[in-house]
């Protein structure tokens, strides 16, 4: 009949199983052998992590953490379920096979190590195990003391359907096995045949999967370097002048010392960055990001505070690229030389573990050269002249934006991937774009992966403060980490709901965040008013929260803290428009606080991922507690921070100690990594008290006596 | 190279975009083609409601209310999108499309109504509108007050494009207002042409969709009747002997009096059951539920309190199914005929607006005709003997249960099909199938489609007490509405998330609950120790936490609460092996608060159904606060229960007083329905108070200025 067309969902199983009542038709045979099909092959297997968009892109994975698998996979009645998780490189020929271990509620999971950077992927198999269920019963029998010579031979049966599927030895073994379940011996020696542990293992290895039901998708897994996962970031603008503090280190007698040029210099250069390589890397920063290093457009040039009109010797916007002097393969001469660069790029990884991360911004001063060899690439008016940016009723007249839907974009998009490829070739494996959601969703997927195909340590942040799906898309289309929404999530609620949404399925498993307290762009409120609490705060808060964070600095952590007028984002005399010159002496500041910080986070695992990320209720909102730890539970760090900027809050904390692997009264260490202070604590409730204008936070390291000698100390 | 197989996910846009770096081969063409489209293909919609499982199984509806789809939809950029909800029965030929709405963060939402039964299907289209985006772009130059010739000429080519599109009157419409546009006439003249609603209107139809996203799916949506939504239950054992108060209706001089059989009658019939109909009517029910009515196995016959011997005279277990007087398509003949039976379902829906359900148990006693006719659809031991039923170690040596997986499937799958064809044409239309997790998925899905196919009308419940996974895969795979966990989730917080679960997608969207406080197989702990309170509170948390819900009467109405022994869920001489005499007396029992609940239901659109539940604070753990509003919010009901069946509790109360639709200092009256009072409150923060041994909860109904004439009274 009509109806019949799709009258159910797609692959539904349906029409007439057979009655012999005349109707059978080609289809119904097919519909038949569907039936049969699915009658035989009854697991189901489905709710399967990671996974994102049904595998139209690859989930994420780090090397130096084991992806873990989860998935629902369950059948009717009550038969026993057997499951493998199978895995390879995506250019292997055969899998990987480990079996999925039951948790509760159906819900099975496995774990295997990824040891390759590249692409992976799994799927899922799983059977009805008769033995396995025979075995459950035959004990349950037992254990009712119930006499049961017919299992027996039901038993044997299997295990000689077994033999038949097995060969050599093990074949052999089983044969034996199914003769002696067969034999009519005593009770008790046939349980000893049928409980043995060597044959569970030889049943579950020649296990009928005739009708074994494999997950429908084979799900590909991104693996990205370790530093994609857990990476610590200090931006600085090159061109500003600093003084900076003798530290002691490997190279202080040499550029460690070199201060930067006297007053009369007109802006700092490369080899000055040298210069402040030992007291970022001391701060315990391993990413050195500087906006962009290009030569900066004369026209419509942005004078200080964003003013239309530049005086002469006003250095303009970074972001302004391209000027007579080059364009986005070339630096800006007053920074120094290509060669000048290279070397910054080598020192700090090679003396400091610091990879210097470029900015990348798809845009052009109206001076760029690609303006002038590439017309075509830009958008017109009707008028003829190139179209600049934008954004109603905003005009951005130093600022042209490419037209990535131009007729010539194949060109174009070419020439846009050379630029990151030209960097590479520098040196740098690290990149930060700017505002990749202005440009097409089809160029990134594309330019990204074709960047990690050929070279898959290399790592993008999105700078795509926009709406959610728009931030999340971008992650899912190849960027490695992404900025955040942290910078405005002040509230206790506003902090756990955002934390649980990043860090629970789908997002988790493609979204890195990364978390800003401050850029060049934003200045909080928060920061504005809520003095060194504040600062200290917002960085506890990105540091720990977060296994990948930066600061703007040196603002941070000289706590600069003027906003352009009243109500706006803006820093007072941004360093964006002009060369400052920073004082960053050892005193007064937070570097010493922000070296705490990221130690705490090298040395302790729990901190360089987000899996393990809990919240703990405390009784009063200005408190957020929460914990993160290490896969194994070996490591494991308690924090505490005040959010009152102004007052001393205290609380009862209810830790949730079975997350922890402990026990409701077993005792705990915590030694506050802040203050050096100890504590012992037992039991799940706590009391804490926080002052913000001795310390606003608390980070425990918690050891108990589970702990083996591996601990971190 | 080798790892360019797979090196991103499927679908992916990867390969050289064309440089002519001579790397062309028929691949890299394709994916050139992919990735243009991918390029001017821009718009992304993902995240579409209701679905399930990817199209795998059809989404629910019921007639009477609107469905509502929604979906992320969204573009890189800033441009502006316009987007289509596609729907037809699928027996249609062509679709009806209807705008949907942007909300916020870019979800978009649509509502079209269902009038049909039966299978429909949905889909979206959305596009880039660069006249949408022109217009908005358009308006905000103006409030900045800016002047725009260029602009009216991009917007003129806009219009122009569009005429060529258009034809008829349409056309020359828009030829006209293009021509106007680069007329270059005054601004204002300019802008009035440019903003009028008209021309928006007629772009929009015209719009260009050569690069419109279609959604990937036609997503399949199963329309129930609204029974299958909203339904109340009442649970009776046929046989068992009543007591019938007279209740005064239409029929109350001839069945309604009649009282039944004396305590000489070993049991009540069927002629019965038709005297308590105006008693069940009377609360409010419109569903009476009857265990299997089949012939009952004599051997391994189980006596009282389920003792496995049974003394000549004991009635056995309805559920042991199967005698030498027939099986599933015959009626015990201590219940009366068949035409007995088909004469109560006929007076039950013609004079009591009740449907009368049956239970379908697949299973025998081992007296069942099938046992002797088939024995090929039994399992077998290795004696030869038919296995029973068992759950080790528990044996039921009076049930066998069928094979489903028999060498003979099909033939045992289409008689078990006819045995609910048969009871259909007996005029039964709601089936609750017993047990349905003990047999094949692909048996459900199959025979549920087809009943359905020939008879939407059809509700099946499924009785299904098992893993979570496993009741909402049977769900998906058509049962109607299915039994829930609610009987054992007493606390706030399990209240709470449960009907969280149950209310938000996906589940929402395949699983419909049907509450019961009781069953013959489940007398909670709750019930057993809390008393009146106890009841009335299960009772009321049952019947407006669910659109659909039911009760096991008269022993609830008369709140028995003993179990078989302290531990035991088992009611103490269940109804299940024995004939009760109950008397269902006027005074003292449950029925009228009874029928005001049920009245409330029928009266108020909002618990009809399951959309609108939303959960209100309040500072008392053991107080429960819910509301429910019809879409439209002309009706609201705010249900207060005090869960504590000891005390009187006490708390404060914050309504979320913006999903009602109201100011946060408007005033609003409540009229509880279970004590008539009134109350006029104002603002989200109230004080609520409920003693449980007067009445542990409030129904109220919430009125408020903005409430037209339709309000509910």
């Amino acid at each position: 009949m009509a109806r019949e067309r799709k009258a159910t969902a797609k692959d539904t199983v349906s029409g007439d199983p057979g009655d012999g009542r005349g109707t059978a038709t080609v289809a119904h045979i097919g519909n038949h052998r569907k039936l049969g099909d699915a009658l035989l092959r009854r697991v189901v297997i489905e709710g399967v992590t990671p996974e994102v968009d049904e595998g139209r892109f690859p989930a994420k994975a780090t090397l130096g953490e084991d992806l873990i698998v989860e998935a629902d996979i369950f059948t009717d009645g009550t038969d026993m379920i057997s499951a493998d998780l199978m895995y390879r490189r995506v250019t292997d020929a055969g899998w990987t096979a480990i079996p999925l271990e039951p948790l509760v509620n159906d819900r099975w999971r496995a774990r295997f190590p990824v040891d390759d950077l590249g692409v992976y992927e799994y799927t899922i198999e799983a059977w009805i195990d008769p033995f396995l269920t025979w075995r459950r019963d035959l004990q349950k029998w037992l254990d009712a003391r119930q006499k049961l010579p017919v299992e027996f031979q039901i038993g044997a049966a299997l295990v000689q359907a077994a033999a038949g599927r097995a060969s050599g030895r093990d074949g052999v073994a089983l044969h034996k096995a199914a003769e002696r379940l067969a034999s009519g011996d005593t009770q008790a020696a046939l349980v000893r045949v049928a409980l043995k542990l060597e044959l569970l293992e030889l049943m579950r290895e020649y296990a009928d999967r005739t009708y074994s039901t494999r997950y429908e998708r084979e799900v590909p897994v991104q693996v990205d370097p370790a530093e994609a996962r857990f990476s610590t970031w200090y931006e600085m603008f090159p061109r500003s002048l600093w003084s900076v503090p003798a530290v002691r280190t490997r190279r202080a007698a040499t550029a460690g010392d070199r201060p930067d040029p006297t007053s009369a210099s007109p802006q700092a250069r490369f080899a000055d960055v040298e210069a402040r390589l030992p007291y970022v890397a001391k701060m315990g920063f391993d990413v050195l990001y500087l906006p962009p290093v290009h030569p900066i457009g004369r026209a419509h040039r942005k004078g200080p505070d964003n003013s239309p009109a530049a005086k002469p010797g006003d250095p303009g916007s970074p972001w302004a690229i391209g000027s007579e002097e080059g364009g986005h393969k070339a630096v800006d001469p007053a920074l120094g030389t290509l060669e000048d660069f290279r070397r910054l790029v080598t020192i700090a990884r090679d003396e400091y573990s610091i990879e210097v991360a470029l900015d990348i911004a798809y845009q052009c001063s109206p001076a760029h050269p690609y303006v002038r060899e590439h017309p075509e690439w830009f958008r017109h008016r009707p008028d003829g002249s190139i179209r600049h940016a934008e954004n109603p009723p905003k005009k951005y007249e130093d600022i042209y934006p490419f037209d990535f839907q131009t007729e010539d974009w194949r060109a174009l998009w070419q020439e846009m991937k050379s630029i990151v490829d030209f960097w590479i070739e520098q040196g740098v494996r690290i990149f930060r774009i700017d505002n990749p959601h202005t440009k097409p969703f089809a160029f990134w997927e594309w330019m990204l992966g074709e960047i990690r195909r050929e070279h898959p340590k290399v790592i993008f942040l999105a700078e795509a403060f926009t709406r959610p799906r728009v931030m999340y898309r971008l992650a899912k289309l190849g960027f490695t980490q992404s900025y955040t929404y942290f910078a405005w999530r002040n509230h206790k609620a506003e902090l756990t709901d955002y934390l649980m949404e990043l860090t629970s399925p789908p997002v988790r498993d493609f979204f890195r965040p990364n978390f800003w307290p401050n850029t060049p762009d934003i200045l909080t409120e928060s920061l504005q008013n809520g003095g060194r609490p504040s600062f200290i705060t917002r960085l506890i808060l990105a540091a720990t929260l977060s296994s990948s964070y930066g600061i703007y600095g040196p603002v941070f952590e000289l706590m600069e803290h003027q906003p352009r007028e009243p109500g706006s984002e803006e820093y007072f005399h941004s360093e964006k428009y002009e060369v400052k010159r920073w004082e960053v002496g050892p005193e007064g500041g937070l570097h010493e606080v922000i070296a705490i910080v990221n130690r705490t986070r090298h040395e302790n695992r729990a901190l360089q991922g987000n899996r393990g990320l809990r919240f703990h209720s405390v009784d009063n909102p200005q408190i957020i507690a929460y914990s993160k730890c290490s896969d194994d539970l070996s490591n494991i760090v308690l924090v505490v921070v005040n959010l009152d900027h102004q007052y001393t809050q205290s609380g009862w904390l209810e830790v949730a100690l079975d997350g922890w692997g402990l026990g409701q009264d077993e005792p705990y260490q915590l030694h506050d990594l802040l203050t050096d202070a100890h504590y012992t604590w037992r039991g799940p409730r706590n009391y804490v008290s926080l002052d913000p204008n001795v310390m606003p936070a608390h980070i425990f390291v918690v050891r108990h006596r589970g702990d083996g000698p591996e601990a971190p100390r």
